[in-house]
């Protein structure tokens, strides 16, 4: 489409990489025109001819932020996809000295929520309005629909409420996947923890993977009919849906099956770290999403996993331990219950982490709504996630998700299945870290008494920290050492 | 001792809660005269009357920092055992007026390294020269000989190594118990991490006492019993010493032993958080330290445990699943045999993280020395450190201590018992997670493929992340969704 004439862009975006492009494009063809703007100007020209391509649709290209600004009806809204950290303040420099008063600058990227605070303060110095808001979904996403978890500027957000309603993914009898998160960098520190919780599905899907190829010796052909039936029931969603796909797809560079090519390295990219970090900060316990991120280092040491296994089969023992006879069938059951019950963990791990965080920062985040942005657009939708809207809705202080009634019931429905499993993998020598820290995580929940008890009296026999008592409440100190040594069993 | 009159003292002490009193009462039963200073000058009086009744040590009191400084011979050094934190600056603050070019303050406490490191700079801006030494062994150690890891000024260190080395434990064959760890925050990073590693082995010891009590039936005799023994052999340690005498102990409120009253909330003080976010920072998994950290989270949580222990047990199932019947003596080995391999597993990670941060540093630290200096004082003081300096000392480059040819083949012994310990808890809802996270760890560690392949995969599928590939190097992108679409299996 040509450039406006006399009529300004209703927003404008910043950032022209894939995920720019697509959403960008999304906005358009919701009938929003919209200004964009990238530094190297190619993919300025490039979104213009993709926006003519798909469907003349109304996007505006410039090559200097002053006109592309000037391009934007009042109070102006632009926003960013830039890489977090420092491209985001170049980004934010070279907009905001043509932006006015009123004007507001949307960060989509995954920033770390202490520099959208920081970003925020700055900005409103200067009279300027600040979002981060987290965007989940990948290219397609961006493009079909994403899952948006805006915070900051109320004010702001309002501005473009009615954007970003249209252009988020639509999930039937539960509304756009977006909402306003809250205050400050809560929409980021949000979409820290979706990527977090993703990593520990991801690690939970490869570890069902793992025990159906490596103990069941399931074929690729039998994983991808496994994972599409799968997609059926309670495990609908779109990690279930791509890792059926995945099996499907043949190597186009030689026999057999592309998965089987791909090297058994992860990357990441920090929000799984960061996750993890801020559970230890704020006293959550997040073993799930801590064992898909240390799988993930794992795996990115190949060469000394394949020094490693030389030494050990050498030394008598293999890869994988047993070859053990399994009725398929009921070890396709037994993991996918497994892999459910574990997943009900993670998710309880990452709710009551953002729950801790809301407290700590006075964000009074709503968990059920989370829930309900989280159910279409990202990359964890799911139709899981409408339970756990669900739960909250029956009782948003809900303490963890596994006490939920429903939740609760389906635990004790599959915590055999998932016992099952495990041992079955310990005893073959495969790792199922994330399942097997889940069921650790549940088995210490729903545990009365702890030996914790005795941890307390060893931190009070060798350094005075004191313990209180089951049955006396205070504070109390033994002499432990001088007791014992002058005592005889 | 009456205050010197004509002739000063050696050394300094700031700060004299009780591990403070102690390190003073050390050094100056090591012949070095010490001159001591509280801000609450009470401790001060008592700190001497202590001197006086443990042997007319030459310890002098002062009850205002100008003239206590001034005791102390030049070059000064003066030792802080203050809260880590602003209580660090404050001591700082008071005692670097009165101090001369070439003085030296040595932070004993638990601080955070950059913190050090920070001090360090702004100590050298005035000339004076700064030290982080980590101090281990509780107020015992302090007394009789801690292990001691100073980090910073090297010179500073010089100043004082006489009397480091007769202060530290001594350990016969081995030396003391102290040496130069390295620059900067060095030495405090280093006692963050045993403080992590000490976190893991006393989780440890808490599940094997958990899976002899609740499965196993053993009462606390012959708890006291089964760790006597073990302290004979591999696992001769002071934690499992202490483990022992703590099961002799009755309660002196009523009938029965201490440890059965002592409430099952173990509490904490940062350290172990602080290796868990950085074992994360620098990509080094390190499980069973963070399952630790998890494990005191979660008794934290002692009412909503009660409460989930409730909804469980009346939905079907109790806090122990099984009663079982095992064969104690089996059952007490098989213990002992995974608390070992679970307990290499855990000071495999502590080291790799340290080695990780030394090289991010340039530190430039010793692995097999730091085993050394802790196998006496500390709280983790074990035979089992010797082994680990003998690793490193085979080959100071070892990339994990599991590929140890002599951890190897313990491990190789030990991993069948391990499995069966592990297994037998999970079978019975009790939960072990440093086990069977440290089991994890060991099984990832030592396959040469894992179905990372296919967490790569989705990535690729949904972000466009790239892969890399078994047979062919470069970095790769599928059209995945557009290939699984239009192809059928």
């Amino acid at each position: 489409m040509a450039a406006p004439s006399s009529c300004l862009s209703r927003i404008g975006l910043a950032g022209l990489a894939v995920m720019g492009q697509n959403l960008a494009l999304n906005i358009a063809e919701k009938g929003f025109p919209i200004s964009v703007y990238n530094r190297t100007t190619s993919k300025v020209d490039e979104t213009v001819e993709r926006a003519k391509r798909e469907g003349d649709l109304p996007l505006f290209g410039f090559h200097d932020p002053e006109t592309f600004v000037n391009s934007i009806q009042k109070p102006r809204v632009i926003i960013m996809l830039v890489k977090a950290g420092v491209p985001v303040d170049q980004t934010i420099k070279t907009l905001s000295v043509y932006m006015e008063k009123g004007d507001c600058i949307i960060d989509g990227g995954n920033e770390w929520y202490e520099n959208t605070e920081r970003r925020e303060k700055a900005m409103a110095e200067l009279g300027l309005l600040y979002l981060g808001m987290g965007v989940s979904g990948g290219e397609e996403g961006a493009r079909r629909g994403p899952s948006m978890m805006p915070g900051g500027s109320f004010e702001a957000y309002k501005n473009i409420e009615d954007i970003l309603m249209k252009v988020a993914a639509q999930v039937p009898d539960s509304g756009p996947c977006v909402t306003y998160i809250g205050k400050g960098g809560s929409g980021n520190f949000v979409k820290m923890v979706h990527n977090g919780i993703e990593y520990g599905d991801m690690q939970l899907i490869a570890e069902a993977y793992d025990v159906l190829k490596s103990v069941g010796k399931l074929s690729n052909e039998e994983l991808h009919h496994v994972f599409s039936e799968w997609n059926k029931g309670e495990l609908l969603s779109f990690l279930i849906e791509i890792t059926a796909d995945i099996f499907k797809i043949k190597d186009d560079k030689g026999e057999g099956y592309l998965v089987d090519k791909v090297l058994d390295k992860t990357g990441m990219k920090g929000t799984g770290k960061w996750t993890v970090q801020q559970a230890a900060d704020l006293s959550i316990a997040a073993p799930t999403i801590a064992s898909s991120l240390d799988a993930r280092f794992l795996s990115g040491l190949k060469k000394e996993r394949v020094e490693a296994a030389r030494i050990f089969k050498s030394g008598g023992f293999g890869d994988v331990l047993t070859d053990q006879v399994v009725n398929k069938e009921k070890l396709i059951d037994d993991v996918r219950q497994a892999l459910y019950a574990a997943k009900i963990c993670s998710y309880a791990q990452g709710m009551n982490l953002i729950r801790a965080k809301s407290i700590e920062q006075g964000w009074n985040l709503k968990l059920g709504e989370l829930a309900r942005i989280w159910k279409g657009g990202c990359i964890i939708r799911a139709v899981f996630l409408d339970r756990i809207k669900k739960a909250y809705d029956r009782n948003p202080d809900l303490a963890n998700l596994l006490v939920d009634p429903e939740f609760a019931k389906e635990m004790i429905d599959r915590q055999s299945a998932w016992r099952r499993v495990v041992c079955l993998a310990i005893n073959s020598g495969i790792s199922t870290p994330g399942m097997s820290t889940s069921l650790a995580y549940f088995d210490t929940y729903r545990r009365a008494r702890l030996p914790a008890n005795l941890v307390q009296a060893q931190r009070d026999y060798f350094g005075a920290h004191t313990y209180e008592r089951t049955d006396v409440t205070g504070s109390f100190h033994t002499e432990w050492f001088k007791i014992a040594k002058g005592s005889k069993i």
